[in-house]
Order: C-alpha cells, then structure tokens, then sequence
C-alpha cells in the first residue's frame, strides 16, 4: 500500500475500518503555527456519520493528538491524530469475506492479499479512512488560511437533484465561509433539501445514487506547481483519488473543454487594479500545471455507493461458483453527500505541500 | 520543477522546447531486458510533427540512448536518451516574453520564475516534452508486453467527431494491435477522416479544437495498486497530467457514474471459464484503487490548442496594459490528434511502476 | 523533520519524550506475514530503560498494535504501533529551555524551531524516540529471518573495555542467537563485567563514556544495494544515523582501511562447495554498494552520553551570557550500552527495505 | 538502482564508463540563478584523469548543457549535464566478465545484474561516474556560496604520509579558497608531495594504497538538517557513499569520541560578539542531526585502489574453479588523490539539498 503522501510534508494514513484505531502522521510542518483544535473539531464533524442521509453509524470521530504540539503550537516533530473506533460491529461482515460484495475492493483486495486482508467493513479501503484525512487537511486548511488562502467545496449534483455552480471570476469568500458552517453544504438550500429528499427515496428503494462535489479555493498565489509530473492537476488527483468512489475529475470546464473550439475555450488576460487576471476562468486557475492566481475550480464526480440493500449476483471465492448476495451493514445511499470535507481535506494537503515546495523551489512571491 | 515520476522505477524528463537537446532517464528496470529500438522509433514517430492535422515542425525525434543498454539488452544501468534539437525557430517566440499567450502556462510560469523561464516555444511546458515521455512509454510498454499486458489509445472524439468505443467488456488484443500500427488512430475509418477534415476546417477559421483519447489496457492481473494515495486512479492521473492540455479524465464511466444508480451502475461478478469476472465493466477495471482484472478504460479530456491564428486580448507585463495579441508560430489544431501515444506512454509508465511495486509489495501472483 | 524511511517499504516515527506517545507506522510490508508479538515484546525489552548500567527511567514500553494485524497477520494495511509515554517527569527539564545541554540537540533544535520545539526531555530529538524504531525494527528482523537473513549486534567497545570482535570469515548464526538473548550483548561475558563497572564507575564520578557497537548479518544473498545512492553503505548509514549519539560507522576494515596497501587489504575470490566466497572479509561484505554474499559487518561508534552530574559551562538564550548549567534527569552513563538492539533495528529496515527494492528490480535470485 | 538523490533538488546520474556518454539531470533548483560555467569546469577539472598520480586517461571531461541553462542562468527546467566518452579503451575488460576483479564491484554486480551488466570499465559501477556527480556538486557549490556558505577539503592522509587537519573552530574562509585552487589539495605542501611520491612506490610495486579526505564546511546556519532520517549525518552519508571506495565516515571526532568521557568529549557554549558558538569542536558542527553554526568537520576514509598489476586469485565465473588474475587498465594507485572533489561535490549536494529543505519546513533564518 502507499498509505503516504507528500514532498515537502508528509501523510502517512493508518488503520482498517473495523480496527482498534485510524489516524495519521504529519510530518514536516514548521514548528511555531498555532493549531486551532475546535475548529479541527468542528470540521471533523462536517464528515462524521448519524446525519440525515447519513450511515447510522455513531462515532464521536474525536482526534486525539499524541505528538507534534506543545501548548497548541506545532513543535517541529510530526502530528500525530489517532481516533479509536468505538462502535464496532464486525458480525455484518464475516459472510462477505467469502462473498466479494460488486463495486467495492473487495475482490481485487482478496487477490492482492492473498485473503489475508481485513473485510471487516473494507478494511483499509473502508470509507472510515478519511477520518485521518479529514485530521490533515483541517490541519493544512488553517495553515493555508494563514497564507491567505481559503477553500470550501458544496455538493455541485446528488442524483439528478443540482445546486448553483462557484461563480468562476467572482466568487467570493464569504460564500465560502457559509459553506464551511453548513452540514450540508450546498448554495442553494432548496437543492439541498431535495438532495436529502433523493437520498431517502433511493435508500428506502434499497438503492443508491451518484453525486458531484465542487471545489473552489481563493486566494493561492499565481505560479504555485511543479510540472510535468507534479503539476496542480497531477498532484490533486493524486491526492483526491484518496477519497473512496471518485471516478473523474473535472479541472475549470474539464470533459466540456474537449467539445469547445479554442476562440470559445480561451480566456483572455486584462489587467484590473494592477493586477493581472482573465476575463473568464475556463481554465479553472490552472495552466501549464501552474496556478494563474485566478479562482481554482474543480468538480469530484462520485459513483454510486456500491452497497444496495437489493439482492445482487456476485461469487463465492471458496466455491468459485456463482451466488446471490445481500447486503447487511450500514451504508450512506449517497456518498457524495458526506464527502464534501473529505474533498476538501484532501486538496488542502496536496495545495499546503505544493505550496512549501514552491518556496523551497524559489518561486520569487513566497520566498 | 517535478519533472521524475515513479517509485520503482523512476523517469526523469529534461529539456526544454527550443534548448539544445531533450530527453528522458529511466532509473530501476531490471537487467537483461531486450529493447526492440526499431519498435521504439516507430513508437516515437507515431507523435512526431509532420503529419496531416499537425504542426509543421519537421525533426527526426530521434532517440541517441547513450546509457542503459548493452548489446540491445538492460544492463541494469539508468537508460539516457537523448533527443537533439534540430530544427528551431526562436524567433517566432521574441514578442511572447511580453505578452503571455492565452490559456498557455507563460504568465503563471513568468510569475514562478520570475522572468527567467524560457520562452522560446513554451520551454519546459511545452508538448515537444512530450516527446521524451513517449521514449520512456515505449520503453515501459515493451517491458508491460513481456508480462501479458497491452494498453492502446484511439481518438474517441476530436472536435463534435466521435469514433466508436472500445468493448468494455471484450475488446480483443488484435483491435489494439491494429490501433499502434495506425498513423491517426481511430476504431472507425470514416471518424478519422472526418477528424482531420474537421481540424483541417478549424485551422483554416483561425481556430483549434478539443478532443477526447480513449485508452484500453488488457492483461492486467487482479490486485495492482498502492491505494489510498498509490492506487491505480492516483498514479494514473499524476502521470497522465504530464501531457499538455488535459483538463478531465474519466476511469470507466466516470462523470457519468454521478448520475448513475447504484442497481444501475453495480457490476455484478460471475464465474467464466474458471475466472472471475464482472459482467459489465462501468468500473473501468478499477475498484478501491486497484485492478480487478477486467480492462482498465480511461479517457482523457484535452482542450482546444491555445494558439491561435485569430487576435487575442491579452496583457504587455512589461508596461501592465491590455493589449492584442496574434500569435505566430507552428501549432496543431487539435492537440488531442498526436496525443494518443503520449496517453499510452503515460499510462504504461505508471503501471510498469505500479506492477514492480506490487511485486515488491509481495502480490501473491507476481512473486 | 524527516521522521520517515524507506522505498519500498515505509516507516514513520513520531511521538517526543515527553508527550503523550510514541509510535511508528510501518508501510508497505506484505499481507500474510505472522508477526510474533511476543518476540518482538521480547526484543523491546533489549532496549527498556532499568538496567544496570542504564536510566532509571521505568516503563513498559509496551506496543500497542492498533493496525495492519488481523489474528496475528498482515494483513496489507500499514502497521501502526503506539506506545503511550507513562513515567514522564517534565520538571527535571524545565530550567533547559533556557539554558542548552551542551552536545545535546537543544541550541539547533532552538534555532531551528525558533523556540517551539519541545524541550521536555529532548522531545523528538530523544533517544526515546529509539522505542519505535525498535518496534519497526523487531517487525522487519522477523521478515529478514524467514528469508534466511539473521543479524545481531554486540558491545565492540564501552570506555576503555572491549569485547572480542565477530569472526569476519566464518561467524556462525548461534553466536548471534545467543547474543540476542542477552541482557548486554557481549561475546566474551567477562568484557559485559568489566563495561558495567566501568559505566558505573563514570556515573559515579559525574561522567559518562563512549562505545561501539560491532553488527553482523548472516544469510544475505550476494547483489542486494541500489548504489551509487542507494547503495547498502549509503542506506545503513541513512538509517542508522536515526540512532542518536552516533558519530562514525566503519564497513569492513573502515578507517583501517585507508592505512593499508592494496595487496594486505583485498580479499581473493575462492569457489567453496560450488559457492564463491572471498578469503578474508575486509570489504564486510559489501562491494560497489551491493552485497557480496559473505557476513556484513559494520561497527557503529557512539559519543558520550552529553549529560553528565558535573557542571558545564553553557549560555542563557534569553540573556545571551554564559552560564553554568547542572544537569539533572534521568540518564544512561554510556549511550551506547543499551544501543545494540538499536544498531539492529536500523539495520533490519534498511536492509528490508533493500531486499524489497531488489526484489523489485529484477534480482535473478530473488523473483 | 538508485541513481536520485534528494528532496527538494533532485540529482539523477546515468552513464558507464565505457558507454557512449555519461550525465546528470539536476532538478529543482530555483530560477535566475547565475551558473559560472568556467569555474564548473575549473572544478570538473580537479578531479579530471591525466595528473600526477593518476590514471592515464586522458579525457576533456567537458560537461555539455543541453537544458536548465538561458543565457547563463537556470530558467526552472531542470538542467542537464552531458559529457562524452571519447577515449574508451574495452578490451581491456573483456576476460574481466568471466574472472571478477577483488574487491571491485564486478562479481555482486554479475549476481545481481544476472550476468547483464556493463563490465566495461566497471559500467555503472565506476569512479567515472563521479564525473557527473562533480557536476551536480559543481553548480550545488555555487548555490552555497551565494548563501555564505563554502566547502573544501583536502588529503588528510595518503598511505602512511599525513596533511595538517583543519582548525576546527577558527578555520579561515581563506585557507578553503586555497584549497579549491590547488591541483593537489593539501594544507601542508611538503606532505603533499611526499603523497605523490608514496602513491609513485606503491604503483612501481604493482600496488595500490587507501588514503582519507577531510572536508570542511563554512558558514552554515544552525538548524539545518532533517532528522532523525534526514539528519546532517544521515544525508550527507547517503550521499558520500556514492562516491566509490569510501568505507567508513568521521563526523567530528568520529571514531575517537567512543574513547572519550562526556567530560573531555562535550563543547561547553559560550557566547561570543553576540553569537553563541562552542569552545571546541569536538562535534563537528553537528547535534542531533542539526547543524550548530560550528564548522561542519567529516572525514572519508578510502580503500586502496582495488585494481592492482600484482597477480591475484579470483574464480571463473563460467567455470567455477579458481583461477589466477593480472589487472590491465590503467588506475589511479591511490583513489583518495583524486577523491577530493568528489567529496566536496557530494556534500554540496546534500547540503543544498537540506538548506532548501529547511526552508520549506520553516526554518526562521531562511524564510
């Protein structure tokens, strides 16, 4: 596994759904920055289960942290978050060691393991692990804030049920603030209420449904990337895909760019204030693997959740013949309605690190 | 700059666009592998300038390997290859110091360098780039080939020209063996003409267009994959970012799965012959970040090309005033026409890696 | 900080003296792996503070797994083992903020920190810290092993009194079962006597005293190394330097080496029962950063404990003056008496990590 | 093989000493920084074969920049280094792939290359390859400078023959620039020529003798280093090692401080025109891992140049009997008379590399 990631500060995530405790080790912060433990907390419970349209799952989610702070100030050493798991029930899933459940790890986990790996609750691949993502990227959102630069994601699509879209040129901080506050975090609180109301009718349909999250982050300087390979696409999606049942990844106009003629697509620069800009922010505040200092904008779309209360075909390893399955367990019908922090969290990682590698790098505005 | 990839074997990229030479160093594959140069220079032609729908720009691109190899073997030495510079025309580019081109990284890298980037025809962030990348894809898929995996891409669209799509469930080795020997590959004849014709018509408005390559990989084994932060999505995507102009990618059936059920998106497992496999393939051969053994589908979503021939608004950093902007120089219409080995050199770079990790990672079926 | 090891496999160390725990997590290592608790329980104890000769410092020491086993196997998530800080008397340490120990790390750690480190006990820099390194080291001894590579260290030297060295030729695995089965692992028992009374007799007179450390691994194939960076001298050292207090670290002959001639100091090739061996060991058992197939052999040289009952000439940081400064706390009068499990541990995770790394690239012997 | 080296810059060396070419690709390093081409070749040319002392190769050693470079100053891309084989001699080698020459890395090489390895000339594996490395080390050596901070060192000893040692606390900036300048680096020129003429007997004899280089390090800020696996200590082995023929490191008093009292062995602080610094410098500039503001003090220890005319016993690879060996080629008899910049080089990388490091994680003097 590369349960790590990082240049400049490193990740390390641990732990199995079903374990004895998940939680994560940051490394490479400078010492000196205030942490701010309520507001880790509070993020912390934007992601945690037993919300409307939610598992039922109860668990305080609270991070305990074992090192790295002294009186509330980094020291140097690496943080490190631990959260115990006390709402354990594992009896749901002994059958689906046997069974692979379709549309999760389950299968290809048993191969790479050779059978050896945990299914109780998917294990390491369990959603559960965002938890200590969520601790590293309150942890980086603050220390990003502090450079003066904000993000805040809203759930863009759930089912077929949309929100309003991140004004691409002026969206503004508050708006994102709001965001930050809301338990469901939308722009449009009617799309809200009937993004909960889909859910519920799909849950109680034993079925599941898709969404889409967008992302937007103000205030990142112009210049910030390390193409070819650590550009701010590669290294977002590298850090995004950390977060169970992403399939694709939209940066600005994203798959619409593929259908536009270059006189539609490009933006044109215009100096505002002394400061340059483009008109439109098609390109989602990323050229050339670099930030433009524009917005940047970008869209999760999520798969449905896989398990279905509906009766499904699926295999038995032991007898290697086919058999139905059906799923116990307690399941969002729609993951992308928890997974607006756990997309935030895992770009404010990627976005901190890029951005102290940029100034180890040069970059003339950070040194 | 980020310019190696890997963590079994690492490729490192060098060069810039109008520099004396580029190339690429690939560190960390196994020695006594016969690597087939004629195989690889027909490779690297397949990205080469020149052909209908593409740049003017006439070179060689040919590869000079000066370590790695003895008697056409790996010697367990990194493998250099050097890529000389011969036709270039810098003064296309004088003007473009000061007036960043549209939707191009000039500006974002300007501010970076703080002016000391190079220019001249995009410099490190240029596409010539990719040229390098293709050597070590060619490498890597030779290696890729002797383990029983296969990877080729089409033009699934270019412009409002679509081809047809791969079978996700059967496509058939022979279908991508005919795709490498193609100058534009197409599954569809009649899309291809209709791609150029359509590129053709763009560039003759003054414009460019965007496209979509489609990429299938067969014979990959179950269980590859390094997730949460390593897993097949996650590298994919860091390196695919590698090639210009990309702003999407789809794995499986990506942004569509957002919209999808779950009863409509599950695909069910079923035994075959002794194998295990998923009756459809809307997961695109991925679950929980790694391989499950069906093929692996991905498309990537390229922009229209920035340059254009029609004016532009843009900016003079030099006086911090709007100004128009026509741009000269030697450009595709439609970048997605030649990026379809570059797709496949990305890809095969990142699985080659990705199967010596799982090796190394002690993946029962490798050992 | 970089609080973490590795290429193929992955350990991260956090926690400081004083705070709440301590721990590592361990990445990358494969699933299906028995991990014998109570032998590595065992082998923490080497390590545990309350010996003769050692700080009276009393704590279990006692790991906590709380990921990556499943009934007593890997099972392919990281391996997380936390250690919870019980016996911690911060006051001792208090006056030390101010005035640096001197040859210990608190004025860098100061400077570097700009005072946000934390001082309690030497914080991430103490050799508590050598705790999980243990644990990561108990882990990577019992991989080693079932692949027929078995190491252990010994007290070379403490003060003025050594030990017999190993035999460089022809060592054979009990000594080296024995010695770690030993509370003070020497080869001659009237040495370990005669170091106890000497450490004693220095603790006595305010003082403390150096030592070294000798290792010897058996059973490792020949051409395990990733040089000219990775080599197996560049790795060891990497990781052994983690332990504190280490100032030099001799391969083969070392030092000795750069006195001799060529013809004393190379050792002939010699084909033994269908095996080539080489004569003598003065390389230790690496060649061109690759392994040769006979023992490796290293000694490790550890300064003098820094704190010391005498009174030392020290500077205030807040009133930039001299100043004098008697140390209290808790603490070993010769560092390296309880290092030798330390030496070990470093050195079983390097070289775990290397045999991995071989693995992966292609050795012939180890696919 | 692991041909990288670092963090924030990265160092990647390809070539063999017989191949066509051999390089480095340095990446990372900021933009707009001037690079003297004369002095890199100035430097290149201390440890350029054709001395006194030395091998008869004569080779120009001229180091080609194909990319990174515009105008003289490094533009963001990452830079690459070529230079040419053009005296290449194999036939020399040609009986040495089947007879495997003591102490060389040849025979590892043959078992873990599976007989595919370059045996010309020692491939990869050769002190040619330390002709990029002075590259890489060159440019890293300039970057220092322009922060305050210069390295040199010199032969401390060749054979039996001894130089005078650095002042370990107040050596002057003048006595490196000295150094730099010297073909032969020596403090005491008497003992340098008494080197030369030992190094002329022990060839005459048909032998070879080890020797050790004393490094020295100016105006490094205190805090830098990333322990505990990136401490000072830690890096600078990592990289020392890749030059060939070392075998063991003195940090400091290194070796000697295991014989000493914490009472004779620690440096009291004092403070000094309003800096702290240490009375002595028994530690060589380095606690914890971190640098202390002390001039950074190392010494490597060399082997005797391996290859001997002498006759000596080696094995048929082929055959596997014993069989008698006589060495052609052409040899430095002492490898240490040449190891001087490759020394420097090697420590200049690893530094530059950690300076910058620090900077990324907050060091309060670099931000």
């Amino acid at each position: 596994m590369s349960s790590d990631f990082g240049r400049v500060i490193r990740v390390s995530i641990f732990g199995q759904s079903h374990g004895e405790a998940i939680g994560a080790v940051i490394d490479g912060i400078p010492a000196g920055e205030k942490i701010d433990l309520d507001r880790m907390d509070a993020f912390m419970r934007r992601r945690a289960p037993g919300g409307k349209g939610a598992s039922q799952r109860k668990e305080a989610d609270r991070v305990r942290i074992v090192s790295g702070l002294v009186d509330g100030y980094t020291c140097g050493a690496p943080l490190c978050g631990i959260i115990e798991n006390t709402d354990v029930r594992s009896a749901d899933y002994k059958a689906m060691a046997d069974i692979p459940r379709p549309m999760h790890a389950d299968y290809p986990a048993h191969v790479r393991h050779g059978g050896y790996n945990d299914v109780r609750g998917g294990g390491h691949y369990s959603a559960r692990l965002t938890a200590p993502l969520c601790f590293a990227g309150a942890v980086c959102m603050q220390l990003l804030e502090r450079k003066g630069i904000m993000l805040a994601g809203h759930l863009l699509s759930a089912g077929k049920v949309q929100d309003a879209a991140f004004d691409p040129v002026n969206e503004e901080p508050k708006v994102l603030l709001q965001l930050l506050e809301k338990k469901l975090p939308v722009i449009d609180e009617n799309a809200g209420e009937k993004m909960l109301a889909a859910a519920e009718e799909a849950r109680q349909a034993g079925d599941s449904m898709g969404g889409s999250v967008e992302l937007c982050v103000l205030g990142l300087p112009a210049g910030i990337g390390e193409p070819p390979f650590g550009g701010v696409e590669n290294r977002l999606s590298q850090a995004l895909y950390a977060v169970p049942a992403i399939k694709a990844i939209d940066f600005g106009c994203g798959r619409e760019a593929a259908l536009m003629r270059g006189s539609e697509h490009n933006d044109p620069y215009t100096v505002e204030d002394g400061r340059i800009k483009t008109l439109f922010n098609r390109h989602g505040g990323i050229l050339g693997g670099l930030t433009t200092g524009m917005p940047l904008l970008l869209t999760c779309h999520f798969k449905p959740t896989p398990t279905i209360a509906r009766q499904q075909q699926s295999v038995s390893l032991s007898k290697m013949e086919n058999t139905l399955l059906s799923a116990g367990g307690r399941h969002d019908p729609c993951a992308a309605l928890r997974a607006v922090p756990c997309v935030e969290a895992a770009a404010a990682i990627a976005l901190y690190d890029l951005y102290l590698e940029a100034k180890a790098h040069g970059h003339p505005l950070l040194a």
